[in-house]
């Protein structure tokens, strides 16, 4: 037996979410059947028709946003002199709870990974080499992953930048807050060894 | 930081769903910025409007549907005597799947639950006894949940039809296929035990 065609419609739009397999979507897409109301199916159509419209690409920064420059790019009283650089731009929301950091960011909206095809190129890599020429940016911190991808993007990124008078970083890794050493990694605890410092 | 307007709406809007906390929803709603197009949100949002659009529940057994009545209370070759008492249309499915029954169903759409003030009048109980009604049939299964409002739901069901001539059956609950007795809990190995026939 099949469910009735809108039914398994929406089963498979819902799929392409990522952790979301063939049960989840089921189980999400009997709730709305059995459970929204229009108000709240109406509800959700509008967010999702509201993304399509407002949400954007800030041309500066790669940010995801609603208004042209980013509210991180227009906003004077940030430091103008340090340039995060991360994956996504999901990855600036961590930082900025900090409220340690009130520098700038560059969003590449990707990494640079020859298996897959994607090369310096496919990435926003052009716009940052263009936000540098400026010359108020002192400091590019690289805030891409610890995985493959991520180191090699990173490195490009400093062999990039090497002729110019811009101060390169990495930022630390080691053994996280609360971070078990009996049960880290390898790689954590070799970036945790390296990076030991004096105290 | 907040994310954009529209951002927070979707995922304030997906957290509707069970299981979808906070974190799961932040996740789908980047992800439908990041990394789907306008077609893939189109294609999300057609299907959701289909659901408003198409899906009802079958005015005879409760079942959702997109024909009146349902695929299976129109199927005539489909045995007339007996109807299987489920909480939920989902609960109909996996029924299907065995290839085993051919009868009939009739979905409640939720369960006596004095303490959350549902009572008989609020589910689908009055449409059942006008089913039993016309005399054809000869069983009713009751397949509620193995939980204080399904056995509830199925004992009140019980004493309905007592003054009847109808067989009223409930499914029988035990050890399932691939499960492990040294990990059952209590209550099924209670309902194994009383369920035990002779062999």
């Amino acid at each position: 037996m099949k469910y009735p065609q809108a039914i398994e419609q929406l089963i498979e739009a819902l799929r392409k979410y990522p952790g979301v397999g063939k049960k989840t979507s089921e189980r999400y897409a009997l709730y709305t059947v059995n459970r929204l109301d229009n108000a709240a199916i109406d509800e959700i159509v509008e967010a999702y028709l509201k993304i399509k419209e407002d949400i954007f690409q800030c041309p500066v920064c790669g940010n995801i946003t609603d208004i042209d420059p980013c509210p991180i790019c227009r906003d004077k009283t940030r430091d103008q002199s340090t340039i995060i650089v991360v994956e996504e731009a999901r990855d600036i929301i961590p930082m900025e709870k900090t409220n340690n950091y009130k520098g700038l960011y560059h969003v590449l909206n990707g990494t640079i990974s020859p298996s897959d095809g994607v090369g310096p190129d496919d990435i926003n890599l052009k716009q940052l080499l263009k936000r540098l020429k400026n010359n108020t940016i002192k400091e590019v911190v690289l805030a891409t992953n610890l995985n493959n991808e991520g180191e090699t993007t990173a490195r490009y990124i400093k062999k990039l930048l090497e002729e110019t008078d811009i101060l390169i970083t990495r930022i630390a890794h080691g053994i996280p807050a609360g971070g078990n050493i009996e049960y880290a990694d390898e790689i954590t605890i070799t970036k945790a060894l390296e990076g030991r410092r004096k105290i």
